[in-house]
């Protein structure tokens, strides 16, 4: 609770308003000193990532997500010119769109979004949408993120009454993303049964070239995603921008947040780099090793989804198996949380009582809301309470020897949201740095997708297997073994138990039988 | 991927169609022999808790949040009588309010309803509501779960239009949380501000003779809250069955699931138990030590708030500093997670990659959907896909030695969903049991909320000492001694600093300098 050590070490900048406050850490003196040789490398590294290096050398990829807020950094005229272009393309698309100038197949103006993607294609649009979104928005967005039939079927149903004037917009850097491409096929359908053309009402953003792109060569505009900018650092590309932008959120002022918080993080000085400085705390919590949580605890209701976004930015940069110099290192800093104070009567008691393996990150927020606010007790405001709690949490956390770190913003306005976005995005590109692994790829996502993929074939081959030989009975075993697949019992059986479920066999001996039949009729 | 292993160890009740894989877990031979004397200890603690035992020595009260779905199980004809007289309340109410024989101030019949209540009192209720809410609910509910001003301004901002027709239930145990009060109040002057009268638009859930149902003895409906059931094991009691009723959803079904669980669960054999099967994998997995991470991953938009639900449930049951024996243990189990496949395209990198410090909880639900599915590439649904990336992920985790439970549900419907949540729920207090800690209390929380009591005190002071001299220019150490405190210049700045942003004093030289002024008028 010192005055002179809080003060000493606050970051506060006057132009944007943020501040980070590591005081209520523990750290080693010395830390900050700007000479150290892993922070002066950490920070060439970032500015040599800025000047085009190619920083993702496992995909032989340069790494531009900051060009995409200040497009004069971009490392050759014709990058720079494609990102103004883009940008003036979403606002005249949005504008001619909220004009009623680009309308839906029944000449409707369009009133309501689907956006169609998943990952880094839904989880930063879907953040800043419920941070700045209003009651005077100028349409209502909704994401469909995975390939869940029911739910699609809830957000269609949500649209339906007003379907002529649904937008929908795709979302895949490659087209090849499965849940996209089914959200994708099942918008169309829905469309079509509805009696309106989906061309007439889809917009794609994809890479120039992609199967998406392919596909969709008829539909109303086309936007491009870059390989030099990886899904979850993507939100201020077109695939943030043009939904926001649809919605009524002010692009320009999310951009410019975002670019001045950039440049305080070009500082070599770590006292006066909230993102270095804020990475370098982080290393001497998490001890430079994988294993430590990080608890994001906003105290703000708009800002609940921020967790959710920062998961992947965090956990997919640095959950990795080897470092850069290829030895095994098992890094990672898992992130969860929601929001304070409601968090605060969930999980707080573990953060307090339980394991010392996490750091809070609290997220202040000192504009309370629009308007003036009544006492509603001990003279008091409910901003007053809320500030209150995360003051007392803070302080309660120390109390226990339990670490935070404190962000201020000065409001959850289009600046601010993106001045922390830009803050994380940049605290984790140093982190990486400082312990040595690579940010920018994800390595391990595949191997799930490779599994998927071969249980879609077994699937397809069990039904085929049931095709030939539609009448008879059969068990999971007998199945596994006439795909010539005996040592993948379980999964047949897990496959059969499922579509029995659905209609598409019949499970005889309910449960662990392994017995089914096959459904009358095409499977 | 051994049948026999597999179709040995899994559970599976023909019943409920409930199914518990723990074959993708490594635990040790004999972990499920039913006279391991601890396990046989945990299953005789869970019977006294049923019968009425002293379960929460802490605060001296029995446990008995399992007696809300077979109320004949309660240990006095009296608290029997109570259980199923308020169900029957409840069901009256609903129906008098979805018939129009309730209505509020001006007439008009009840058609949304706002629920002021946070952690036990929002997170139960919002899981259930969202995981079983259609396009045919009777009725729409939002929750206000914060004293975030902002937050509460978006809930009645989308009321407002309908405010005549909005109901508000006020749920709070003791009637003294903060969060809650705040929210009560201000719903109250958004009432009056409207013209509409407050008192006929409000029901309170509390306990008897608390704060709350002293000052709100005119409202329309009152249903008790018991001190033998927590907050965080309230959904079946009236905090969650009177929204939930009131939104349309079959709480009779969402009753009987659980009881059947419930009955699954006071076997003696743990492979014949699903939560003490559970519950002796969890200790296999973490050690019967804190620092694991159980990652929830329910493959089913729909029970998308699972994880957050789940959160509470444990880590305020488990995170505790001490056993039962008073030494100092330090138990959790942190708990993350929003649905598959989402989250494979979000952290799943660091899950495969990453510290092997958690176990991954995959929900599969069979029904894909009410109806059926066309296809969508490869011969596939979309439901195919969904389980596909449920099942590579479980495979995928199993190659690179990272542990999983399967649960496999029929349906994400009322009786599955209320078994989920008996499940769950059973699973935690044998797993308290098991590593000795009390599952009933949650001593640290006060933690945050004396500090929090504190600031406001503080604030109340610094806010008196400006009042007296109102035109004077300060600085927060200038304040801090004129309040006494010196010692709290930092906390005084933190005020002020807000204060300032609120228009409630003036800053001067922005930021660090601690400088501000008093704003004309009262504060």
């Amino acid at each position: 609770m010192s005055w002179e050590k809080y003060s000493r070490l606050l970051f506060y900048d006057e132009g944007t308003g943020l501040a980070v406050d590591p005081s209520q850490a523990a750290w080693p003196e010395g830390l900050l000193r700007p000479d150290r040789a892993e922070t002066r490398h950490a920070w060439q590294e970032m500015m040599n990532l800025e000047k085009g290096a190619i920083a993702n050398p496992s995909e032989q990829r340069m790494v531009g997500h900051y060009w995409l807020r200040a497009p004069e950094l971009a490392p050759t005229a014709a990058l720079t010119a494609e990102i103004r272009e883009t940008l003036s393309r979403i606002d005249k698309f949005a504008a001619a769109v909220h004009s009623g100038a680009v309308r839906g197949g029944r000449g409707a103006p369009f009133r309501r979004v689907v956006v169609v993607g998943i990952g880094g294609s839904s989880l930063g649009p879907r953040f800043v949408s419920r941070a700045l979104g209003t009651g005077a928005d100028k349409m209502r967005l909704y994401f469909v993120d995975n390939t869940d039939p029911d739910g699609m079927d809830r957000v269609w149903a949500a649209v339906k009454p007003e379907l002529a004037e649904t937008l929908t917009v795709v979302i895949s850097k490659s087209g090849g993303t499965v849940e996209t491409r089914n959200g994708m096929e099942e918008a169309r359908l829905f469309y079509e049964a509805a009696g309106l053309d989906f061309a007439r009402h889809a917009v794609r953003i994809t890479q120039r070239g992609s199967k998406l792109d392919a596909a969709a060569a008829d539909w109303l505009e086309f936007f491009p995603m870059w390989d030099w900018v990886g899904g979850r650092t993507s939100v201020f590309s077109a695939v943030g921008l043009l939904p926001l932008t649809l919605q009524g959120i002010d692009a320009a002022a999310l951009l410019r947040g975002a670019a001045a918080v950039d440049a305080l993080t070009r500082r070599p000085a770590p006292a006066e780099n909230p993102a270095l400085l804020t990475a370098l705390v982080w290393q001497a919590l998490t001890g430079g090793r994988g294993g430590t949580q990080m608890v994001i605890l906003p105290y703000k209701d708009r800002l609940d989804l921020l967790a959710q976004y920062a998961q992947q930015l965090v956990m997919e940069s640095l959950g990795k198996e080897k470092d850069r110099d290829g030895r095994v290192v098992h890094q990672g800093l898992a992130v969860f949380g929601n929001k304070g104070s409601s968090d605060q009567h969930s999980y707080v008691q573990q953060l307090l009582a339980g394991p010392d393996n996490f750091f809070a990150l609290l997220i202040e927020v000192l504009r309370d809301r629009e308007g003036e606010s009544p006492v509603v007790g001990e003279n008091s405001t409910s901003g007053d309470y809320l500030q209150a709690f995360l003051l007392g949490t803070r302080r309660a956390l120390r109390a226990r020897g339990r670490n935070s770190i404190t962000v201020t913003l000065p409001a959850a306005d289009a600046p601010s949201v993106g001045g922390l976005i830009a803050l994380l995005e940049r605290a984790v590109g140093y982190y990486a740095s400082l312990v040595n692994v690579n940010a920018y790829d994800q390595p391990a996502v595949e191997m799930g997708k490779k599994s998927a993929g071969e249980i879609i074939a077994l699937k397809n081959d069990v039904l085929a297997a049931l095709n030939r030989q539609p009448e008879r009975s059969f068990t999971a075993a007998a199945l596994a073994e006439a795909v010539g697949r005996p040592e993948e019992t379980e999964t047949v059986f897990q496959l059969l138990r499922r579509l029995a479920a659905n209609g598409r066999v019949e499970g005889i001996g309910r449960g662990l039988s392994g017995e089914f039949r096959a459904a009358g009729g095409s499977l």
